[in-house]
């Protein structure tokens, strides 16, 4: 990959890298197809689809996660992507270097998947290395995870600018999502309260964060298999919580639907 | 910095970095040789000379740190070096990611300067990410710190080579640093002793580990003002400890004299 990397360099050709873990949705074509846009032709776009296990702090999702590559690649192939690079293994045997950072992560996502950043900035670091793209592609609905990207690339002056695609939704609302495909019909519908709760939040400026979460928590919780793991409004730069939801603060949330866990943010 | 690596690659003209902390001797100048024999003719040889707050666990370390930088620019000068790449400051303000390595850095200097290493690694990821070199020369004097560097680069696939430049001495003994300058003469003789150190060990292939280093703690510490913060005999590769001392093995030793904290090792 790296040799292909160095040989695009040379000749000039602008590199666009979409990181994945595959199980490609419409979310994912979405991006792709923002990568292409930005290089035009000339431009290579490479998807990688790598399930990192280091961003995995808990080993039954790990192992729950889908896996679909020979569908991957008809998606990759369908949308012009010029290269997939789907590695078996990016890790040594006794691999001790990781990145890590310590604001943005304090927070959020960060405090409920203990290690999940560090596995992230970790592997991205990594593939930037591999790929040597000028552009990377990463999608909204992981919206601290792009922060923690662009702190990344910003704090060690990765050669990289960072795209974000926006969320696509499926028709009940329900953010476009790999681990969509676990859920049951029932539950499907049941994750449609993370989009309602965004929407709710939006016809809520002005009031109290502490008052808002009480209700949205209430509001999702009336699903049955719904429980809340956080939800947060929050400064859109500094993932700083505000106490006051304000228009142009965003909320981001995490709710288990049985035993899928889902994430899911909006401007407000 | 970046534009102009771009420039470089675009041409194909390959990019050797020599990263310093300025202060620049004749240790300096071999690095610098080997660098310019790796690249030949046509390629580029870039000094970075930055002395980086994050690797100093010392403040007073820091402050002392010998700053020469117009001297350095002459001796660039002097050998041919196309680039002196002297940044005020490589930090932001709310500077929050580092890169940590928890298995070479947990002994030695890791243990007697804690944060030292991530300092190192971290801004070792900029340098590299704003140079995009495919070469860089380290010194062997600083025998632990190649060996992270080397594992960072193999961890997180850096494409760049690591090579090493062999330690330079004065006539007695001592390994050139640039904080010997911040020596007396007095000291300067004593210094001596960590290369005698050395060269005992090399006669003492068979010893157990534990009577040797008692031994040359003795000698050391006859200087009047030597303090043995460590000695350690290891395997050369994985840096773990030997209680055998043996041919291939390794002393790494850190002394304090008076004020000033030297470090030095040898191969047996």
């Amino acid at each position: 990959m790296q040799r292909q990397a160095f040989d695009w360099r040379q000749a000039g050709r602008r590199v666009v890298l979409v990181p994945t873990m595959g199980a490609l949705h419409d979310g994912h074509r979405s991006l792709i197809n923002l990568a292409r846009k930005k290089v035009k032709k000339g431009g290579v776009v490479v998807v990688s689809i790598y399930v990192n296990p280091a961003q995995f702090n808990d080993p039954q999702d790990l192992e729950n996660y889908p896996r679909t590559l020979s569908s991957d690649k008809k998606i990759c192939r369908e949308e012009s992507v010029d290269i997939v690079f789907a590695p078996n293994n990016l890790y040594k045997k006794e691999e001790s270097v990781e990145v890590k950072e310590n604001s943005l992560t304090t927070r959020l996502e960060g405090v409920h998947r203990p290690g999940h950043f560090a596995g992230v900035m970790t592997v991205v670091a990594k593939l930037f290395n591999l790929v040597l793209p000028d552009f990377s592609v990463f999608g909204e609905k992981d919206f601290q995870q792009v922060a923690v990207i662009r702190r990344m690339v910003r704090d060690l002056n990765y050669p990289v600018s960072i795209l974000v695609g926006p969320t696509l939704r499926e028709e009940n609302g329900l953010a476009m999502s790999s681990r969509n495909v676990l859920l049951t019909n029932d539950h499907r519908d049941q994750a449609a309260v993370l989009s309602r709760a965004i929407e709710f939040s939006r016809q809520s400026i002005g009031s109290r964060s502490s008052d808002l979460k009480r209700k949205l928590r209430r509001l999702i919780e009336k699903q049955p298999d719904a429980q809340v793991d956080y939800i947060e409004f929050v400064d859109t730069i500094s993932l700083s919580p505000v106490t006051k939801v304000k228009k142009g603060s965003r909320i981001l949330l995490a709710v288990k639907i049985g035993s899928v866990r889902l994430i899911d943010n909006g401007l407000l």
